[in-house]
C-alpha cells in the first residue's frame, strides 16, 4: 500500500488541478468556502452523516457521479473529497471502485478526519444496520490539511478532537503525550497535526490491511466508546474520551485515577455508565463484539506502552459494574 | 498484485472448505450440480447476465449476502463464484469490498470464463448503460478449473470459446497458435487450457492494473467485436471472432485472407458488416471509444507479433466500408 503525501497549508490552494477533478463535498461548506468549491467545473454536493454511506443510496450516487465525471479518462480523473469522516469514507470508496480506481485527494474539514480518518486508506459503506460492512483499503494519493478549513469549526469540535489526539499520543510515546498535553487551543492542535498524523501512519504501516492485528491498537478506547456513542447518542469524540477513561482505569498503572488532557474524568464516566441501561446489548451492537464473544481489548498503563489482551464480553460487563460503583 | 493459484480437476472437489464459504452461483447449474451446490450451508443463487451486474441491484444483493455470511469473520470467510463471466465479475466485486476484502475462489462454468475472465483480477458492475463503469482489481486466491463443469455446456459454447482461444494464441506465439489450431473438440480445448491461461496471465503480469497499456493487447478483436455484439445482438464469442477477422485483414500480412481456426471467414464478416446500419453509433457505444476519438487498435500480422497503433474513429469507419465492399 502506497503512502499518501500529506500537505499542510494555511488556505485552500488557488493552484490546483480543478479541471480534471470531480469534487465530492459536504454542502454545509458552501456557505464559507463557496468560491473555492465553485472553481470546480465538476462537483457533487452531499449531505454528510451515516446516511450518505448507506449502500441503498449508492446506485443513485454512482450514476450521478458518473455523469459529472463524463469525458474524463481514468488516467486524468481525480476525486477530491472535501468534508469530514463520512464524506471521506464515501468519496474514498467511490474513488477506489470508479473505473477500477482513480486518483484520490482528501481535504478533511473536521479535526477528526484531519487527525484520523483521512489517513490510513480505509473507505466504507454501511449495509442495512451494519456500519462499514463494505469498503476498501485505498489510501489517498494526497491529503491536504488546510488551516482555514479546520479553524472554521468552532470550539465544540475542538473538544471532540482532543480525545482522538490523546488516543494516538498515548499509544505512541511519552514525548508525544507531553506535547499533546500542552495544546491549549485550535492553533496549537493544528501545529501538532504533523506529529499526530505521523504517529497514526506508523501504526498503519505495520498492518496496512488489518491482517497482523497491529492496526487494532487504533481501537483503543473505542470498544466501550462505541457502546456509549450509540446507546446515549453522544458525539464520537465525547464517547471516545469516555471509552479511553474506561480502558485506562481498567489497566491501572500510572495513568489511572489522574485527570488527563482530552479524556473524560472518572466522575463523567461514572455518570455515563449509570445512564447505560443495557450494557450487554450496547456492546453487542458493535460488529467487533460478536466473534465467539472474545474481544481484543487495548490497554495502556503508561504512554507509549499499549498492549492487547483477549477478554470476554462478561469481563467487560463486570468491569463496567465495578467502575460504575467505584 | 498476487497471482491466483490455478487448479485443474476432473470433478467438482469433494474435499473443500464448505463451512467457511459463501457460494455465489448461477442458478441454472442447480439442475446438474445440485448435490455439490447443496453441500454449501451458506449459498446465494443468482441469475447470470448483465442484469446481475447492474449497480441498481447491488444494495439488495449486498444485504442478502451479508445475511448469508453472518457470523463468519473476515479471516475465515471466502466467497466462491460458481458460474460464467457475469457471475465472476459480480462475485469478484463482492469479495473485493465485503468487509474490505475476503478470500475469493473462482469456479468458472463456461469456456469464456475458464479461458479469460476468471484470470487477471478484473471485477465489475455496470452503472446505468455503462458496462464495467465500477469495479476493482482483485485476483482470486484460487481458480478451480473443473472438466465436468466445462464439458457440460454443449457445442454452441465450444464455438464461442474458440474465438477467445484464438485471440490469446495469436497474441502469444506461433507455437501456441499451432497447438490451438489442432484442437478438435472440447476435450482438446480442456487440455490446452493451462497453456492458454498461462499466456493470458503473462500479458496481465506486465500490466496488472492497466497503467502501462500492455494489458490493452487483450482487447484484440474487441473494438469492432463489441460494436457488432451490441448492434446485431450476437454472442460474445461470435462477435469477437468477427472482430478478429476485421483486425487481421486490416493488418494484412501472412494471416490475412486465410481461413483461420476459431475466426470468422471474410464472407461471414462481410455479411455482418452489411447488417451494421450505423457503424459510427455502434462504435461510440463502447466506452473505450470516446477519448478524443483516438483509439488504440490492436493489429497482429503474424502469430506472436501484436502491435498497438493509434487510429481515429474515422479510420475504422473507412476500413469498415472498404472491407464491406472488398
Amino acid at each position: 500500500m502506497k503512502n499518501s503525501c500529506v500537505r499542510f497549508s494555511t488556505r485552500l490552494p488557488s493552484r490546483f488541478d480543478f479541471q480534471n477533478s470531480v469534487l465530492i463535498y459536504d454542502r454545509v461548506l458552501e456557505k464559507k468556502f463557496g468560491p473555492w468549491i465553485r472553481r470546480f467545473p465538476r462537483r457533487y454536493g452531499v449531505r454528510s452523516g451515516e446516511y450518505l454511506k448507506a449502500v441503498e443510496n449508492f446506485a443513485g450516487h454512482a450514476a450521478a457521479i458518473s455523469k459529472v465525471g463524463e469525458g474524463l479518462s481514468v488516467r486524468e480523473m481525480q476525486i477530491v473529497a472535501l468534508g469530514g469522516g463520512s464524506v471521506g469514507d464515501f468519496a474514498g470508496f467511490v474513488a477506489s471502485v470508479f473505473k477500477r480506481g482513480v486518483r484520490l485527494v482528501h481535504v478533511p474539514s473536521t479535526w477528526l478526519s484531519a487527525i484520523d480518518s483521512a489517513h490510513g486508506g480505509k473507505t466504507a459503506l454501511n449495509v442495512g444496520g451494519i456500519k462499514n460492512q463494505i469498503g476498501t483499503f485505498y489510501p489517498a494519493s494526497e491529503v491536504l490539511i488546510c488551516r482555514d478549513l479546520l479553524l472554521n469549526q468552532g470550539p465544540a469540535r475542538f473538544d471532540d478532537a482532543k480525545a482522538e489526539a490523546a488516543k494516538v499520543a498515548l499509544l505512541t510515546s511519552a514525548a508525544l503525550w507531553t506535547k499533546t498535553q500542552k495544546v491549549r487551543d485550535e492553533s496549537g492542535l493544528f501545529r501538532l497535526l504533523p506529529d499526530l498524523i505521523r504517529a497514526k501512519l506508523k501504526i498503519v504501516a505495520l498492518d496496512p490491511k488489518e491482517t497482523s492485528g497491529h492496526r487494532h491498537l487504533l481501537n483503543f478506547g473505542h470498544t466501550v466508546g462505541h457502546a456509549l456513542e450509540s446507546s446515549l447518542h453522544l458525539s464520537h469524540g465525547e464517547a471516545v474520551s469516555l471509552g479511553l477513561r474506561f480502558a485506562i482505569d481498567w489497566a491501572g498503572g500510572a495513568l489511572a485515577q489522574k485527570d488527563l488532557w482530552g479524556i473524560a474524568t472518572r466522575a463523567q464516566l461514572r455518570r455515563a455508565l449509570a445512564r447505560l441501561k443495557n450494557p450487554a446489548r450496547a456492546l453487542a451492537q458493535d460488529k467487533k463484539m460478536v466473534t465467539n464473544k472474545r474481544i481484543r481489548f487495548i490497554f495502556v498503563s503508561r504512554p507509549g506502552y499499549p498492549s492487547i489482551r483477549e477478554v470476554s464480553v462478561s469481563d467487560i460487563l463486570a468491569e463496567i459494574e465495578r467502575q460504575k460503583n467505584a
